[in-house]
Order: structure tokens, then C-alpha cells, then sequence
């Protein structure tokens, strides 16, 4: 099957024929979305623009699907949430993707998250389209590509991009940037654990999905949705939210309870945002940051050759052990890269 | 008075003659090492290939102060804190300089860090030197410059280096990497409010010092200090710290009580860490780090000319504005620049 890709292989393979492609991917096949994320993944050059040429064609048709970014820890049921939220979307005739930005796969080399056999019944839809996240040196690189993927869904027209990421470090901020609404799905939990949610990522939310309330939980669920409620209503009111929102409410992914409340209130959120300038305002904002986002990671691709890792490798070792300062050792780096 | 130079009139003077700055510096004058700071904060590249060659040319002698990072919200006491323990150090015969790393200098232009006027006593000694945050556009260029003024220090003479800063976002990482020890200076608090401290932070200290143990506080702070004590033995053992630390301590900068234990347990902390290896791998490590940091703010300095500013400020808006994706305007950018 070969909607799962790889670069590896997308950096041997020959540029694809562009216009082909995007209107492969306007016609919305999946495999050439695959083929065009893969392409979006590579490191090549002649890749690079390629990407940049299909990006640029699929732009101009502006088709627009609704961006949900959803964050949550390990063992929160993130992938029974999307499993069975993007089944109830399907039922109701929607088309979805789910991409995966994962920090952790800049390290170890790949993901967990975006594993489509942790969502069963949707990998097997036709109308669902699942990815994992791209493996890639840094956070910066990650983000750039997914930003890239969620663009090439859109034109291929789903529906709904759910972006998933896990709840640490920086990359609810990276999601954030490329959603256009931002879910927090959480476990329910004692009343004091409510300080271990930070402080930064509760700001981001636009809605709290406490999850897990069925069974013996239900109490714990509610008593924890009702602490959120209250937490949430102490933020400072933010120009893009609706009266009552940000917002928590209770899901149960596995019973399947709540999903359609909660998609309602995505939808009415959604729809105030579109009508009051918001949206388009958010979405040009989020473009400014990629654009930047884009040049600075250029400029620092130059690091990435071997030349460049084995070199850096070299004068890192000179530095720490005193054959010369951080300066100097910087100043013969940029004069090996053509800079200084 | 020429020791607080700024890097406007830096940047219009001429370079100085680099032996014989180095040796006014070596010989521990103060308005040498003014100059060389200045020096070191000027974004023209004749001053920084002069800083590069000065910094290589005082590294030689390879003088090393003790370096105290120093981390406290606003409020907390630290300015006193700073004039309490200069003070008793210049007591004990000692030299001090004080540096300051501020964040919000990144965006204010100004810093309220390490003004003279908060250390009213210290500022008159002949044997403290204090210096206020550079102010440049991002933190990276402020991490730098500290760093390398903290060098500078060190070739005059300093025996302690204290380099303060506030307890937001990521200042406190930037100060660690340039420090041999960390202190988080905290006000006392009730039981509850100890999550208000990041646990990465906690992670990063080696003493926390709990001000303001005087007067109607002293109970507060016995408790407090009681509490992050308790917290710190939950943090995992790390292999730079003696048994009994990271370790936290009362001290009240005001009526000038705990100073001496203190100093003490810094100095028995700075002792076992240089006899067991850590401080030269630690050094080594920061090395590496400021060296790395040093060619990716290089490579991104190409940004910051006026014409890349008024050239990205344009695409930018482009892109905002749907004319272009970022993609393709960051291949614009790229190749104004001559890197595409």
C-alpha cells in the first residue's frame, strides 16, 4: 500500500510530473496526495521546488477545510478519540485526514503517533486519509512539512485535518500555528492535579475535552470538567472567542458519548470565527509565521550536509576541550560554509 | 563614567588596538573591559572579528572565576539579594562582577536588569563591576554577548561572576549554560503556590535560596524552604551533585542573615564538582553549546540587515494576503539573498 510513503524512497525517486499531480490531488485521490507528501518530506532540492511549483497550483483554487489541532499526554485515549470522532464525521459524510506531529520522532527516527493501526475502522475508510509525522532532525523541520501536508489535504478536499500532537514541549505551539481550532483532551484527575496542565497550553485551548467519562470515572470526569470550566472562565478574555468560550466539556471515546455535542460546539466556534473576520485574520497571521518559519530554516539547512555535521563535529571537539573559543571555532565554520 | 558603553557608540567607533586591550584587561582595568563588552555587543563584523581575536588572545591565559547563574521572578528580592551578597564577597577580599540576561530587553530595548542604581552600595566599590542586559532583537544575540562578556570578566580578574536573571520562559536555560552553579532565589509562600515553580526549573537548581527569611516572614519561609527541600529529594539523583544536593536554604538579603552558609555550601558544591571532574565536562559542554549557537545566529544574521528586513516585511504581507504561499515567497527571499 502506498499511502504511508516514506523519504527515503521520495529521496531517490524523479521529480513527478507537477501539473499531473496537483490535479490528481484537486481530483482528490489519495494516492497522489501520499505522493505529493512524500515529496513535501524530502530533503532534495529539485524536490524543494517541485513542492514549492505544486503548492503554488494548488493555492490558487483556495479550498479551505476546517483545521483541527488536538493535543493530549500519552494514555489520554488520543487515538480512540480520533478513531471513533473520525468515524461519527465519515458517518455524517465528511471527508478526513489526520496528520501527526510528534517532537519525539525528531530523535528516535519515527513516530507512534499517526499509526494507523491504532485507528482501525478509520484507516480502513475511503474517505479518511491517515499519515503519521515525518521524521526529521528538528522540531523546525517537522512543523514546516506538516504545515505543508495539512495544505496539500485541504486541496484534495477533506473536510477536516485533524493535526494530533502529545502534550510536550513546544509542539503544541508548532500545531497551534496550523490549526484553526486547538483541542485539549485531557484524562479526569484529581482536583489538584489540575496545576499539571500548563499554564501556556490551557491558554491555547479553544475547547477542554475531558475524556474518559463513562463507568467509574463519570464522577472524576465531571468534578475534573467542572475545575477546567472554572480554571478556563480565569483566563484572560481572548478577541477571537464567542461569549462561553474557550470551553470544557466531557467526551467518552470509547462509548462514543459527547462527540456529537463536541463537534457542534467546534462548528459554532468555526462558523462565529468565519463571520467575524477572525479566521482569514488567524489564517494570515499563521502564513507570516511559516513564511518566516521557512527562510530561517533555509538558512540553516546549510548545517545539515555531512560536510557540514562532520566539520561541526570536528571544531565542537576542539571547543570543549580548550583548543579554541566558541568564536573562533564559529568564525572557521562560516568560513568552511562561505559565510564569514 | 565610561563602564556602562552602549553598543550605539560602539558601533560608530573605530576598533581598537585588540594586544593592547587584551592586556589592559589582563592587568584588570575596568573601563578596558567596558570597551571590550561593548566590543562584543556591536553587530559590525570588524568588531566582531576584533571580539574573536581578543576573546582568543584572553583565553590563552585560561583564568577562570566562579560563574553563579541567579534566577528569581520580579519581587522576589534579587536586586538586594545582589547587593547583600556582592557585598559580604568584597568583604572577604574578593572581586564581583555582575551580568544580566533579560528577555524582555529583546523587546523593550531597555533592561531593568543590573541597573547600578538598584545596587547602591555594591556600584561604589572599586572591586564590583556591574553591567546591565544587552538589548538586541532576540535572546539568542543576548546569550551570546553575556556569555562571552562573562569570558571577559574572567581575563580581568573576577573571582565571582553572578549573572542574573527573571524566572520567565526560556532566559533561565540560556543563563545555566553559561554558569558552574544555579541558584533560584524564591519568596516565601504558602504550602499551595510551591507548582508555581516550573519543575524544569526546579530541575536546573543547585540551591534554591529562600529570601526574606526575616521579621513577620521567618515562618512563612521556614515552611517554604521545609517544602522545596521536601521537592527536591523527589527530583532524580544527578550525577554533578554531591550527596545533600541540589539543596535548599533560608537567607534574608535584607538583614543580611544566611549569606555566609551560603556562600559556604557554593563553595563546598564548586569544590567537589572541580575534584570529580564535572566542572571541567561541564565547561566543555557550554563550549559546545555556545559554539553551535554562535553559527546558527551567524547564518540567521543575514535576516537582520535593513534591506532583509524591508524585503521580508513585503513577502510577508504578500503572503498574509494570499498573493503568495510561504513557500514560494520564502524561495523569493532566498534567492534575494543569494542562497536559494
Amino acid at each position: 500500500m502506498s499511502a504511508t510513503g516514506n523519504s527515503t524512497r521520495a529521496g531517490r525517486g524523479a521529480v513527478p510530473d507537477i501539473d499531473d499531480l496537483a490535479a490528481r490531488i484537486l481530483n482528490g485521490e489519495r494516492r497522489a496526495l501520499a505522493r505529493a507528501i512524500t515529496l513535501v518530506e524530502s530533503g532534495r532540492a529539485d524536490h524543494r521546488e517541485a513542492t514549492t511549483r505544486l503548492l503554488d497550483l494548488l493555492a490558487r483554487e483556495n479550498r479551505q477545510s476546517l483545521r483541527i489541532g488536538l493535543s493530549g499526554t500519552p494514555g489520554v485515549g488520543k487515538s480512540t478519540f480520533i478513531e471513533s470522532f473520525g468515524m461519527m464525521l465519515i458517518g455524517a459524510g465528511l471527508k478526513v485526514a489526520v496528520l501527526a506531529v510528534d517532537p519525539s520522532s525528531t530523535r528516535s527516527g519515527g513516530s507512534i503517533l499517526g499509526d494507523k493501526t491504532r485507528m482501525e475502522h478509520l484507516s480502513r475508510e475511503k474517505n479518511a486519509f491517515i499519515r503519521p509525522s515525518p521524521s526529521q532532525t528538528h522540531l523546525g523541520g517537522v512543523g514546516r512539512r506538516s504545515r505543508e501536508a495539512v495544505a496539500l489535504c485541504e486541496a484534495a478536499g477533506f473536510d477536516v485535518v485533524l493535526i494530533e500532537t502529545v502534550g510536550v514541549g513546544q509542539s503544541e505551539t508548532v500545531v497551534a500555528e496550523m490549526s484553526d481550532l486547538f483541542l485539549l483532551l485531557l484524562a479526569p484527575a484529581g482536583g489538584d492535579e489540575l496545576q499539571g496542565v500548563k499554564r501556556g497550553i490551557m491558554e491555547m485551548a479553544d475547547i477542554i475535552l475531558v475524556n474518559k467519562a463513562d463507568g467509574d470515572l463519570k464522577p472524576a470526569a465531571t468534578r475534573t470538567c467542572a475545575d477546567y470550566a472554572g480554571a478556563l472562565r480565569l483566563l484572560r478574555k481572548r478577541p477571537q472567542d464567542p461569549e462561553g468560550f474557550p470551553k470544557a466539556l466531557m467526551v467518552s471515546a470509547v462509548a462514543r458519548e459527547g462527540l456529537a455535542e463536541a463537534w457542534a460546539e467546534m462548528q459554532a466556534l468555526a462558523d462565529w470565527r468565519r463571520e467575524n473576520g477572525h479566521w482569514q485574520r488567524r489564517r494570515g497571521e499563521q502564513a507570516r509565521y511559516w513564511f518566516a518559519e521557512d527562510v530561517r530554516q533555509a538558512l540553516l539547512a546549510r548545517l545539515e550536509t555531512p560536510w557540514a555535521q562532520e566539520r561541526m563535529a570536528t571544531l565542537s571537539e576542539d571547543v570543549a576541550e580548550g583548543r579554541a573559543t566558541p568564536a573562533a571555532a564559529a568564525r572557521d565554520m562560516l568560513l568552511g560554509l562561505g559565510v564569514g
